[in-house]
């Protein structure tokens, strides 16, 4: 139960000073970008908005808020599918941004490790890591607005998840500032080191409800050296999951993308996006863009996936495949991929799922996920398309060519209901990697166990109890 | 605060009857293999052992025990370093033995996984994934008899963690019964799921008091086909490290293994283990066990292997190194890493330190802990071994030769705290995965951070308020 209040001007006075020079943004037209949300799905409001620039000043500016009950909303890049990021219209919730902590710490390319805070953007972590011939790998479409801190709040995914996993899995330590204002600092970033509860975990995917991360201690990998990019017409996606199985055996597990594009998806981009090409001669129903990659110089890896790409042409599960042959033409293959969402935007309204189940019934859900979406939108386009890999589809429906925007976008809530129901039946996710925010906090009530919810609540309660931390974002304020 | 209660005989018959047939010890004879722990440093009472064969069993029990405030002591292999399984002297505490939950519950080599009941130990698990074509990666010297909930409970390590990681590093999910006798199920076991906190991280590693893990689904890994297996005479440590760094490059990040030996433990081996053999022609003072492996079939990857440690050759990294050329080799070569621990206790009295700090930094601290160890332990002598890749070295020491060993074994207190005074002065980790248990309760609120310590003890009792899972492992009960 949260128990926040409204904070008053004078505690408005203290913040100020808490936050230190240029700190504290109340001016309207400074505050606007933190009142909407990515998609401009939520709108709040907000008496200021905190940029801090060192850990020292976000944990005083917690104590004070923890001390007057005063809601706080951590902010990052802003990029968030899920309203994470935006205050309620009670206008009563400070919002937090991090971007002024900005600083790269440590980089230690021996250790294969650096350490970063948590308004560095994603762009920058990577070119760091890179500039110490070193790969970081996570990757998504907003890298070079979204941070590292909100990466790890949200435990962002993206497309290399099936080779390294997710956000969480490419941090050993965190700073994270508590509630009440105190640091728990878990950077010493060891590889083993088995001293009592894992706390990062915690942290890491809680969306800021249980505190604020201020840095972290990100895992790098040698950088890949040989890299080869296929952009492959799979029969279905039955014949996509064979493939992928096939290519992390005999490949070494050297794959590191595997991401399904329907033709529809195709044909969107190649409408809507400038200098977009077909790939293949012809055109056909599915496709696979496949990475496989090593930080070994080693010609033999082509060879190895031309091989079996050949031997998946003979089993009839491809019909064709095109391997880049260049820098240039690798960069046209995976923009194929990541114009997708903004091609989707341009053929009017859509309706959007983050779904995954597990790898193998993944086909099986997309026919009958279709077949149910259709039934309940006739003429609606099915879009899924995604991370294969991990078991993870953005199963998207755009609207009818012909229909009416507001028709087709009335049909959502029940469409979201008879998707997320169908995923359950699935033993799958209804937010494979986009998280609950403020969108999906229903959502989780419906579908999680009642136990996890209740731990859940319990460790909420334990971290936070007065409630002050992004209140309503992931679990809501006030249950019952 | 514990407020556990000394069960009566009416509540241990209701406890016979909660665990089913066959499922309740109390003969002194079955019962006495629980009262100690594996290394006989710990010895405890009990009034019952339970032994149940379901969840639902187990989840029976636990809500029994929490209503009556029972203690319960939950034991798999009994294989702790710490004395995590074992109860202690009051006799009031009932202990909980998963070994009869010893079901594969399902197979799925196609999606990489399987789900595997607590009991089970963890070569029946590494059986079954191997008999599935896929390599489950944990492994231990004690893999024939631990279990693998227990395994998940103390977050085990092995020599197969620079490469697959940690225990926890290869579970999709988890089945966990709650102190209050609700199950968790966690099991869905997809690869993105970002719905809520994760649970399941916190209860890997709590040794039991948070809960009871009751089964677990494994990532599986394609098995290795091309295995290259080295032993190498390096310079020193530091050559060591530098040899890891170019190995994780050049090979693509297929180093599986790299276990640092010093000449002394070789030679205790050499004395002590039937068969053994000096690979190389000539003594040298340090050595790698380094193995590299991929499930590709890849002439290529011992090509690399030998051209990088013919560099190191002449740069003088490397003075000699053997290749193994077979299979019974390679186990050879195996045997000389894994007998070390069985050797040693054929020298007299040991002291031993379970030690990670960075990698890079780990050749300092063997030189220092060297010199430190020698100055309060004159003519000990220092067995520095271990998981160089992780930045975990068992730094143990064995008694003088020709020296008193209970004179020797009353230094162990003062060699603990200076080096584990040392340990924290290179932000390193006292236990990296032996855990805590009870042997390193005091050492956990020595060197843990307090805020951390705090954030654990508000976690065990939002979780556990009767303070009944496994009472005074990791968090003291009566704190203060």
């Amino acid at each position: 139960v949260s128990t926040t209040r409204n904070p008053d001007p004078a505690f408005i006075d203290r913040l100020r000073e808490l936050a230190g020079p240029h700190g504290l943004l109340d001016a309207p037209e400074d505050v606007a970008p933190y009142l909407v949300d990515h998609r401009r799905l939520h709108h709040g409001r907000t008496p200021c908005v905190l940029r801090p620039d060192t850990t020292e000043r976000v944990a005083a500016i917690l104590a004070a808020c923890h001390e007057a009950r005063c809601a706080v909303v951590p902010v990052g890049g802003n990029t968030s599918y899920c309203g994470g990021p935006t205050p309620d219209a009670s206008g009563t919730q400070v919002v937090l941004s991090l971007a002024r902590l900005d600083r790269i710490r440590s980089v230690d390319a021996a250790d294969f490790q650096l350490v970063a805070e948590a308004g560095c953007t994603l762009r920058q972590v990577q070119e760091v890591a890179d500039s110490a011939d070193r790969l970081f790998p996570l990757s998504l479409g907003s890298e070079g607005s979204c941070q590292i801190g909100g990466n790890l709040s949200t435990n962002a995914g993206g497309t290399a998840v099936l080779r390294y996993g997710m956000a969480r899995d490419l941090v050993l330590g965190l700073e994270v500032v508590l509630p009440d204002g105190r640091v728990l600092d878990q950077l010493k970033g060891l590889r083993k080191d088995n001293t009592g509860y894992d706390l990062k975990h915690l942290f890491i995917g809680a969306e800021g409800t249980l505190g604020v991360i201020t840095a972290v201690r990100c895992k790098l990998f040698p950088r890949p050296v040989t890299l080869e990019t296929a952009f492959v017409a799979v029969r279905d996606p039955l014949a996509a999951v064979a493939l992928l199985e096939r290519l992390r055996e005999v490949t070494g597990d050297a794959v590191s993308t595997f991401e399904l594009v329907p033709r529809i998806a195709l044909e969107m981009v190649l409408r809507h996006i400038e200098r977009a090409a077909d790939p293949l001669d012809r055109a056909y129903p599915w496709y696979a863009l496949i990475e496989v990659s090593t930080s070994r110089d080693d010609p033999g890896l082509r060879e190895v996936l031309m091989a079996t790409l050949s031997e998946a042409i003979e089993r009839e599960e491809v019909a064709d495949a095109a391997l880049a042959a260049s820098g240039p033409q690798r960069d046209a293959f995976w923009r194929l991929r990541e114009t997708i969402p903004e091609a989707q935007r341009h053929e009017g309204a859509s309706i959007k799922h983050d779904v995954s189940v597990a790898p193998r019934r993944m086909p099986e859900f997309i026919r009958e996920g279709t077949e149910l979406a259709l039934r309940l939108a006739p003429g609606a386009r099915v879009v899924a398309y995604g991370h294969l890999g991990d078991g993870n589809v953005h199963f998207n429906l755009s609207q009818p060519p012909a229909g009416d925007r507001e028709a087709f976008e009335s049909l959502a809530p029940q469409i979201h209901r008879a998707m997320h129901d169908l995923v359950a039946r699935y033993d799958g996710s209804f937010s494979a990697e986009h998280g609950i925010g403020q969108l999906k906090v229903g959502e989780l009530e419906r579908y999680e166990d009642p136990v996890a919810l209740d731990v859940m609540r319990a460790i909420k309660h334990a971290l936070d109890p007065h409630g002050i931390m992004n209140p309503g974002k992931v679990l809501r304020s006030n249950p019952g």
